[in-house]
Protein backbone atom coordinates (compact mmCIF):
# COMPACT_ATOMS: atom_id res chain seq x y z
CA UNK A 1 0.00 0.00 0.00
CA UNK A 2 0.97 3.30 -0.72
CA UNK A 3 0.89 5.92 2.58
CA UNK A 4 1.68 9.37 3.56
CA UNK A 5 3.15 9.95 6.75
CA UNK A 6 3.23 13.77 7.57
CA UNK A 7 6.12 15.03 9.98
CA UNK A 8 9.59 13.91 9.79
CA UNK A 9 9.82 13.84 13.66
CA UNK A 10 10.71 10.71 16.19
CA UNK A 11 6.75 9.91 15.86
CA UNK A 12 6.75 10.49 11.81
CA UNK A 13 10.01 8.42 11.51
CA UNK A 14 8.96 5.50 13.78
CA UNK A 15 5.52 5.07 12.22
CA UNK A 16 7.23 5.67 8.44
CA UNK A 17 10.15 2.70 9.39
CA UNK A 18 7.46 0.46 10.76
CA UNK A 19 5.33 0.98 7.82
CA UNK A 20 8.39 -0.23 5.60
CA UNK A 21 8.79 -2.91 7.53
CA UNK A 22 5.12 -4.29 6.93
CA UNK A 23 6.12 -4.49 3.32
CA UNK A 24 4.42 -0.67 1.96
CA UNK A 25 5.68 2.15 0.10
CA UNK A 26 5.89 5.60 2.83
CA UNK A 27 6.67 8.84 1.81
CA UNK A 28 7.54 11.19 3.80
CA UNK A 29 6.15 15.26 4.22
CA UNK A 30 7.80 18.02 5.50
CA UNK A 31 7.54 21.79 5.05
CA UNK A 32 10.21 21.30 2.66
CA UNK A 33 10.69 19.03 -0.30
CA UNK A 34 14.56 18.16 0.76
CA UNK A 35 13.78 18.31 4.23
CA UNK A 36 16.81 17.32 5.96
CA UNK A 37 15.41 14.74 8.82
CA UNK A 38 13.04 13.23 6.00
CA UNK A 39 16.12 12.87 3.44
CA UNK A 40 18.45 11.26 6.24
CA UNK A 41 15.56 8.65 7.40
CA UNK A 42 14.65 8.06 3.49
CA UNK A 43 18.32 7.37 2.75
CA UNK A 44 19.00 4.93 5.80
CA UNK A 45 15.59 3.01 4.80
CA UNK A 46 16.10 1.90 1.33
CA UNK A 47 14.15 2.19 -1.95
CA UNK A 48 10.67 2.15 -0.44
CA UNK A 49 10.76 4.93 1.18
CA UNK A 50 10.79 8.34 -0.15
CA UNK A 51 10.19 12.14 0.89
CA UNK A 52 8.22 15.12 -0.20
CA UNK A 53 6.42 17.87 0.62
CA UNK A 54 3.30 17.68 2.58
CA UNK A 55 1.40 18.07 -0.91
CA UNK A 56 3.62 14.92 -2.36
CA UNK A 57 2.93 13.04 0.33
CA UNK A 58 -0.70 13.51 1.05
CA UNK A 59 -1.24 12.85 -3.01
CA UNK A 60 0.89 9.75 -2.82
CA UNK A 61 -0.98 8.19 -0.07
CA UNK A 62 -4.05 6.30 0.00
CA UNK A 63 -3.87 6.47 3.92
CA UNK A 64 -2.34 9.39 5.66
CA UNK A 65 -1.04 9.59 9.08
CA UNK A 66 -0.68 13.27 10.40
CA UNK A 67 2.62 12.82 12.59
CA UNK A 68 3.33 17.01 12.36
CA UNK A 69 3.31 18.56 16.01
CA UNK A 70 -0.21 19.52 16.56
CA UNK A 71 0.90 23.20 16.83
CA UNK A 72 1.85 23.55 12.98
CA UNK A 73 -0.60 20.35 11.69
CA UNK A 74 -3.33 22.34 10.22
CA UNK A 75 -0.71 24.78 8.72
CA UNK A 76 0.85 21.44 7.39
CA UNK A 77 -2.51 20.06 6.76
CA UNK A 78 -3.25 23.26 4.77
CA UNK A 79 -0.40 22.60 2.82
CA UNK A 80 -0.78 19.03 2.09
CA UNK A 81 -4.23 20.30 0.21
CA UNK A 82 -7.86 19.50 0.18
CA UNK A 83 -7.92 17.84 -2.53
CA UNK A 84 -5.05 15.48 -2.18
CA UNK A 85 -6.66 14.53 1.06
CA UNK A 86 -10.53 14.03 -0.09
CA UNK A 87 -11.88 10.55 0.70
CA UNK A 88 -8.62 9.70 2.37
CA UNK A 89 -8.84 8.10 6.18
CA UNK A 90 -6.45 10.63 8.08
CA UNK A 91 -4.77 8.91 10.97
CA UNK A 92 -4.17 11.54 13.57
CA UNK A 93 -1.71 10.93 15.89
CA UNK A 94 -1.39 14.54 16.67
CA UNK A 95 -1.95 16.28 20.10
CA UNK A 96 -2.14 20.41 20.25
CA UNK A 97 0.73 20.84 22.76
CA UNK A 98 2.48 23.96 24.05
CA UNK A 99 6.00 22.62 25.24
CA UNK A 100 7.32 26.04 26.04
CA UNK A 101 7.70 25.70 29.60
CA UNK A 102 7.94 23.13 32.32
CA UNK A 103 4.13 22.82 32.77
CA UNK A 104 2.53 21.74 29.89
CA UNK A 105 -0.37 23.02 28.09
CA UNK A 106 -2.23 22.94 25.14
CA UNK A 107 -3.44 25.12 22.62
CA UNK A 108 -7.06 23.79 22.05
CA UNK A 109 -9.02 22.38 25.02
CA UNK A 110 -12.54 21.84 26.44
CA UNK A 111 -14.80 22.45 24.49
CA UNK A 112 -13.14 21.65 21.09
CA UNK A 113 -9.84 20.21 20.15
CA UNK A 114 -7.30 19.21 17.21
CA UNK A 115 -9.01 16.16 15.77
CA UNK A 116 -12.26 18.36 15.28
CA UNK A 117 -10.55 21.59 14.17
CA UNK A 118 -8.81 18.78 11.74
CA UNK A 119 -12.48 16.86 10.75
CA UNK A 120 -14.22 20.81 10.74
CA UNK A 121 -11.36 21.85 7.96
CA UNK A 122 -11.36 18.93 5.89
CA UNK A 123 -14.71 17.79 6.29
CA UNK A 124 -14.21 14.87 3.28
CA UNK A 125 -11.43 13.46 4.68
CA UNK A 126 -11.94 11.06 7.55
CA UNK A 127 -10.55 11.94 10.22
CA UNK A 128 -9.52 8.95 12.79
CA UNK A 129 -7.63 10.31 16.15
CA UNK A 130 -5.98 7.55 17.65
CA UNK A 131 -2.39 6.73 19.33
CA UNK A 132 -1.67 10.52 20.76
CA UNK A 133 -1.90 8.94 24.08
CA UNK A 134 1.34 6.64 23.75
CA UNK A 135 4.75 7.64 22.98
CA UNK A 136 6.15 6.32 19.36
CA UNK A 137 8.02 3.55 20.65
CA UNK A 138 4.47 2.16 22.08
CA UNK A 139 2.46 3.52 19.12
CA UNK A 140 4.25 1.16 17.08
CA UNK A 141 5.12 -1.84 19.26
CA UNK A 142 2.54 -2.14 21.97
CA UNK A 143 3.77 -5.24 23.07
CA UNK A 144 6.94 -4.53 24.84
CA UNK A 145 4.63 -3.02 27.27
CA UNK A 146 4.61 -5.60 29.87
CA UNK A 147 1.12 -6.03 30.10
CA UNK A 148 -1.39 -5.25 26.93
CA UNK A 149 -2.96 -2.03 27.31
CA UNK A 150 -5.45 0.07 25.67
CA UNK A 151 -5.66 2.33 22.95
CA UNK A 152 -8.37 4.56 21.45
CA UNK A 153 -10.28 5.66 18.35
CA UNK A 154 -12.46 8.48 17.94
CA UNK A 155 -13.61 9.84 14.63
CA UNK A 156 -17.53 10.38 12.93
CA UNK A 157 -17.07 7.93 9.68
CA UNK A 158 -17.73 4.51 11.42
CA UNK A 159 -15.83 2.54 8.26
CA UNK A 160 -12.81 4.50 8.75
CA UNK A 161 -12.82 3.69 12.26
CA UNK A 162 -13.01 -0.02 11.36
CA UNK A 163 -9.99 0.43 9.17
CA UNK A 164 -8.08 1.59 11.74
CA UNK A 165 -8.68 -0.48 14.53
CA UNK A 166 -7.88 -3.25 11.49
CA UNK A 167 -4.42 -0.80 10.71
CA UNK A 168 -3.57 -0.68 14.60
CA UNK A 169 -4.55 -4.39 15.27
CA UNK A 170 -2.77 -6.01 12.03
CA UNK A 171 0.17 -3.75 11.87
CA UNK A 172 0.95 -2.55 14.98
CA UNK A 173 -0.02 -5.34 17.58
CA UNK A 174 -2.48 -3.42 19.78
CA UNK A 175 -5.28 -6.34 21.07
CA UNK A 176 -7.13 -3.75 23.63
CA UNK A 177 -9.01 -0.75 21.18
CA UNK A 178 -11.73 1.11 22.62
CA UNK A 179 -14.01 3.01 20.18
CA UNK A 180 -14.58 6.15 22.27
CA UNK A 181 -16.99 7.49 20.00
CA UNK A 182 -17.15 10.78 17.89
CA UNK A 183 -14.41 12.81 16.33
CA UNK A 184 -15.71 15.14 19.52
CA UNK A 185 -14.15 12.63 21.84
CA UNK A 186 -10.69 13.70 20.64
CA UNK A 187 -11.04 16.15 23.53
CA UNK A 188 -10.33 13.37 26.49
CA UNK A 189 -7.64 11.95 24.86
CA UNK A 190 -6.20 14.76 24.01
CA UNK A 191 -6.54 16.29 27.48
CA UNK A 192 -5.18 13.28 29.13
CA UNK A 193 -1.85 14.33 27.62
CA UNK A 194 -0.84 16.46 30.55
CA UNK A 195 -1.56 13.13 32.96
CA UNK A 196 0.91 11.39 30.22
CA UNK A 197 3.09 13.98 30.74
CA UNK A 198 3.18 13.92 35.12
CA UNK A 199 3.03 10.27 34.86
CA UNK A 200 6.23 10.39 32.95
CA UNK A 201 8.06 12.89 35.15
CA UNK A 202 6.83 10.73 38.39
CA UNK A 203 7.80 7.24 36.67
CA UNK A 204 10.75 8.77 34.39
CA UNK A 205 9.92 6.74 31.18
CA UNK A 206 7.64 7.41 28.41
CA UNK A 207 7.23 3.72 27.95
CA UNK A 208 4.10 2.96 29.40
CA UNK A 209 0.61 3.08 28.80
CA UNK A 210 -2.81 2.82 30.26
CA UNK A 211 -5.06 -0.50 30.79
CA UNK A 212 -8.70 -0.15 31.86
CA UNK A 213 -9.09 -2.10 35.05
CA UNK A 214 -12.55 -3.11 35.39
CA UNK A 215 -15.13 -4.74 38.18
CA UNK A 216 -15.64 -8.13 35.94
CA UNK B 1 -10.14 10.51 64.64
CA UNK B 2 -12.86 13.40 63.75
CA UNK B 3 -13.20 14.03 60.16
CA UNK B 4 -14.95 16.86 58.91
CA UNK B 5 -16.75 15.22 55.43
CA UNK B 6 -17.75 18.30 52.76
CA UNK B 7 -20.84 17.76 50.91
CA UNK B 8 -23.71 15.22 51.38
CA UNK B 9 -23.71 13.40 47.60
CA UNK B 10 -22.80 10.32 46.83
CA UNK B 11 -18.92 10.44 47.02
CA UNK B 12 -19.32 12.34 50.58
CA UNK B 13 -21.90 9.43 51.52
CA UNK B 14 -19.96 6.76 50.17
CA UNK B 15 -16.01 8.25 52.21
CA UNK B 16 -18.30 9.31 55.15
CA UNK B 17 -19.70 5.47 55.61
CA UNK B 18 -16.61 4.07 54.77
CA UNK B 19 -15.09 6.40 57.63
CA UNK B 20 -17.86 5.38 60.12
CA UNK B 21 -16.63 1.61 59.57
CA UNK B 22 -13.13 2.22 59.92
CA UNK B 23 -14.36 3.69 63.38
CA UNK B 24 -14.03 7.54 63.33
CA UNK B 25 -16.46 10.15 63.98
CA UNK B 26 -17.63 11.52 60.86
CA UNK B 27 -19.38 14.74 60.26
CA UNK B 28 -21.02 15.78 57.09
CA UNK B 29 -21.30 19.50 56.42
CA UNK B 30 -23.74 21.35 53.73
CA UNK B 31 -24.73 24.26 53.03
CA UNK B 32 -27.78 24.29 55.52
CA UNK B 33 -27.59 22.75 59.01
CA UNK B 34 -30.07 20.24 58.31
CA UNK B 35 -29.57 19.21 54.22
CA UNK B 36 -32.13 16.41 53.76
CA UNK B 37 -29.75 14.09 52.51
CA UNK B 38 -27.12 14.77 55.31
CA UNK B 39 -29.84 14.05 57.85
CA UNK B 40 -30.82 10.84 56.26
CA UNK B 41 -28.01 9.47 56.15
CA UNK B 42 -26.58 10.34 59.63
CA UNK B 43 -29.83 8.73 60.81
CA UNK B 44 -28.90 5.37 58.66
CA UNK B 45 -25.41 5.59 60.17
CA UNK B 46 -26.26 5.88 64.03
CA UNK B 47 -24.30 7.49 66.67
CA UNK B 48 -20.90 8.57 64.95
CA UNK B 49 -22.39 10.31 62.10
CA UNK B 50 -22.92 13.79 62.85
CA UNK B 51 -24.29 16.40 60.32
CA UNK B 52 -24.16 20.36 60.40
CA UNK B 53 -23.07 23.00 58.32
CA UNK B 54 -19.82 23.72 56.26
CA UNK B 55 -18.60 25.45 59.01
CA UNK B 56 -19.73 23.00 61.88
CA UNK B 57 -17.60 20.21 59.70
CA UNK B 58 -14.47 21.94 58.91
CA UNK B 59 -14.51 22.96 62.78
CA UNK B 60 -15.23 19.16 63.98
CA UNK B 61 -12.53 17.54 61.43
CA UNK B 62 -8.79 16.91 62.12
CA UNK B 63 -8.99 15.82 58.54
CA UNK B 64 -11.23 17.12 55.91
CA UNK B 65 -12.45 16.01 52.86
CA UNK B 66 -13.53 18.15 50.24
CA UNK B 67 -16.12 15.72 48.53
CA UNK B 68 -19.10 18.96 47.08
CA UNK B 69 -19.28 19.07 43.59
CA UNK B 70 -16.23 21.13 42.05
CA UNK B 71 -18.45 23.87 40.79
CA UNK B 72 -19.28 24.85 44.57
CA UNK B 73 -16.14 24.07 46.22
CA UNK B 74 -15.00 27.29 46.93
CA UNK B 75 -18.45 28.30 48.12
CA UNK B 76 -18.38 25.58 50.15
CA UNK B 77 -15.08 26.28 51.11
CA UNK B 78 -15.40 30.11 52.00
CA UNK B 79 -18.30 29.08 54.26
CA UNK B 80 -16.36 26.29 56.20
CA UNK B 81 -13.99 29.31 57.15
CA UNK B 82 -10.14 29.49 56.52
CA UNK B 83 -9.88 29.52 60.12
CA UNK B 84 -11.77 26.13 60.86
CA UNK B 85 -9.46 24.75 57.60
CA UNK B 86 -6.11 25.94 58.99
CA UNK B 87 -2.87 24.09 59.69
CA UNK B 88 -5.31 21.05 58.43
CA UNK B 89 -5.08 18.56 55.06
CA UNK B 90 -7.72 19.50 53.35
CA UNK B 91 -8.19 16.03 50.76
CA UNK B 92 -9.86 17.31 47.33
CA UNK B 93 -11.48 14.99 45.59
CA UNK B 94 -13.23 17.42 43.68
CA UNK B 95 -13.45 18.02 39.57
CA UNK B 96 -14.67 21.34 38.28
CA UNK B 97 -17.30 20.16 35.98
CA UNK B 98 -19.92 21.59 33.79
CA UNK B 99 -21.98 18.57 33.22
CA UNK B 100 -25.19 20.67 31.51
CA UNK B 101 -24.66 18.96 28.48
CA UNK B 102 -23.78 15.88 27.05
CA UNK B 103 -20.44 16.79 26.36
CA UNK B 104 -19.06 17.56 29.64
CA UNK B 105 -16.55 20.55 30.20
CA UNK B 106 -14.37 21.61 32.66
CA UNK B 107 -14.96 25.39 34.16
CA UNK B 108 -11.29 25.50 35.19
CA UNK B 109 -8.53 23.88 33.24
CA UNK B 110 -5.13 23.95 31.05
CA UNK B 111 -3.24 26.70 32.75
CA UNK B 112 -5.26 26.03 36.19
CA UNK B 113 -6.69 23.63 38.51
CA UNK B 114 -9.53 23.63 41.32
CA UNK B 115 -6.92 22.25 43.06
CA UNK B 116 -4.90 25.45 42.59
CA UNK B 117 -7.60 27.76 43.13
CA UNK B 118 -8.28 25.73 46.34
CA UNK B 119 -4.53 26.12 47.52
CA UNK B 120 -4.04 29.50 46.97
CA UNK B 121 -7.78 30.38 48.39
CA UNK B 122 -6.49 28.89 52.02
CA UNK B 123 -2.76 28.78 52.00
CA UNK B 124 -2.37 27.80 55.36
CA UNK B 125 -4.86 24.66 54.42
CA UNK B 126 -2.78 21.85 52.70
CA UNK B 127 -4.67 20.62 50.12
CA UNK B 128 -4.50 17.11 48.42
CA UNK B 129 -5.67 16.50 45.29
CA UNK B 130 -6.75 12.78 44.81
CA UNK B 131 -9.05 10.34 44.20
CA UNK B 132 -10.69 12.63 41.72
CA UNK B 133 -9.89 10.14 38.92
CA UNK B 134 -12.29 7.29 40.21
CA UNK B 135 -15.96 6.68 40.79
CA UNK B 136 -16.79 7.15 44.75
CA UNK B 137 -17.08 3.10 45.03
CA UNK B 138 -14.09 2.84 43.35
CA UNK B 139 -12.45 5.11 45.57
CA UNK B 140 -13.16 3.61 48.78
CA UNK B 141 -13.10 0.12 47.74
CA UNK B 142 -10.31 -0.40 44.87
CA UNK B 143 -10.20 -3.96 45.61
CA UNK B 144 -13.07 -4.48 43.56
CA UNK B 145 -11.67 -4.28 40.47
CA UNK B 146 -10.33 -6.99 38.66
CA UNK B 147 -6.35 -5.75 38.94
CA UNK B 148 -4.20 -3.55 41.17
CA UNK B 149 -4.86 0.24 39.95
CA UNK B 150 -3.54 3.48 40.34
CA UNK B 151 -4.48 6.43 41.82
CA UNK B 152 -2.81 10.14 42.00
CA UNK B 153 -1.72 12.54 44.60
CA UNK B 154 -0.86 15.87 43.98
CA UNK B 155 0.35 18.86 46.28
CA UNK B 156 2.58 21.10 47.89
CA UNK B 157 3.15 19.70 51.48
CA UNK B 158 5.45 16.32 51.53
CA UNK B 159 4.06 15.26 54.54
CA UNK B 160 0.53 15.86 54.21
CA UNK B 161 0.38 13.99 50.89
CA UNK B 162 2.80 11.31 52.86
CA UNK B 163 -0.02 11.16 55.77
CA UNK B 164 -2.40 11.18 52.56
CA UNK B 165 -0.91 8.16 51.17
CA UNK B 166 -0.85 6.18 54.44
CA UNK B 167 -4.91 7.68 54.53
CA UNK B 168 -5.46 5.67 50.93
CA UNK B 169 -3.22 2.51 51.40
CA UNK B 170 -4.55 1.96 55.01
CA UNK B 171 -7.83 2.66 55.36
CA UNK B 172 -9.48 2.72 51.52
CA UNK B 173 -7.03 -0.68 50.15
CA UNK B 174 -4.67 1.50 47.80
CA UNK B 175 -2.00 -0.30 46.74
CA UNK B 176 -0.27 1.52 43.78
CA UNK B 177 -0.13 5.36 44.50
CA UNK B 178 1.98 7.85 42.40
CA UNK B 179 3.18 11.33 43.93
CA UNK B 180 2.21 13.20 40.57
CA UNK B 181 4.51 16.18 42.11
CA UNK B 182 2.76 19.62 43.38
CA UNK B 183 -0.92 21.05 43.66
CA UNK B 184 -0.25 22.33 39.90
CA UNK B 185 -0.44 18.69 38.66
CA UNK B 186 -4.40 18.99 39.51
CA UNK B 187 -3.92 19.81 35.96
CA UNK B 188 -3.18 16.57 34.54
CA UNK B 189 -5.99 14.29 36.40
CA UNK B 190 -8.54 17.05 36.60
CA UNK B 191 -8.41 16.65 32.52
CA UNK B 192 -8.53 13.44 32.76
CA UNK B 193 -11.81 13.51 33.58
CA UNK B 194 -13.27 13.83 30.44
CA UNK B 195 -11.35 10.98 28.86
CA UNK B 196 -12.95 8.83 31.87
CA UNK B 197 -16.17 9.94 30.75
CA UNK B 198 -15.99 8.67 27.74
CA UNK B 199 -14.93 5.82 28.54
CA UNK B 200 -17.80 5.19 31.06
CA UNK B 201 -19.91 5.84 27.77
CA UNK B 202 -17.89 3.38 25.91
CA UNK B 203 -17.60 0.39 28.07
CA UNK B 204 -21.25 1.65 30.22
CA UNK B 205 -19.96 1.53 33.32
CA UNK B 206 -18.75 3.63 36.19
CA UNK B 207 -16.72 1.00 37.70
CA UNK B 208 -13.08 0.70 36.34
CA UNK B 209 -9.99 2.64 36.33
CA UNK B 210 -6.57 3.13 35.04
CA UNK B 211 -3.76 0.59 35.53
CA UNK B 212 -0.04 2.12 34.51
CA UNK B 213 1.89 -0.49 32.23
CA UNK B 214 5.89 -0.22 31.61
CA UNK B 215 8.06 -2.19 29.51
CA UNK B 216 9.59 -3.14 32.88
Amino acid sequence: MQIGVLGSGVTGQTIGSRLLELGHEVMMGSRDEANPPAVAWAKEEGQHALYGTFMNAAAFGEIIFNCTLGSSSLEALQQAGAANLKGKILIDTSNPLDRSTDMWTLTICNDDSLGEQIQRAFPETKVVKTLNTVNANVMVDPAKLLERTHVFVSGDDIEAKATVVRILRDWFGWREIIDLGGIETSRGVEMYVLLWHNLRNAISSQRFNIKIVTSG
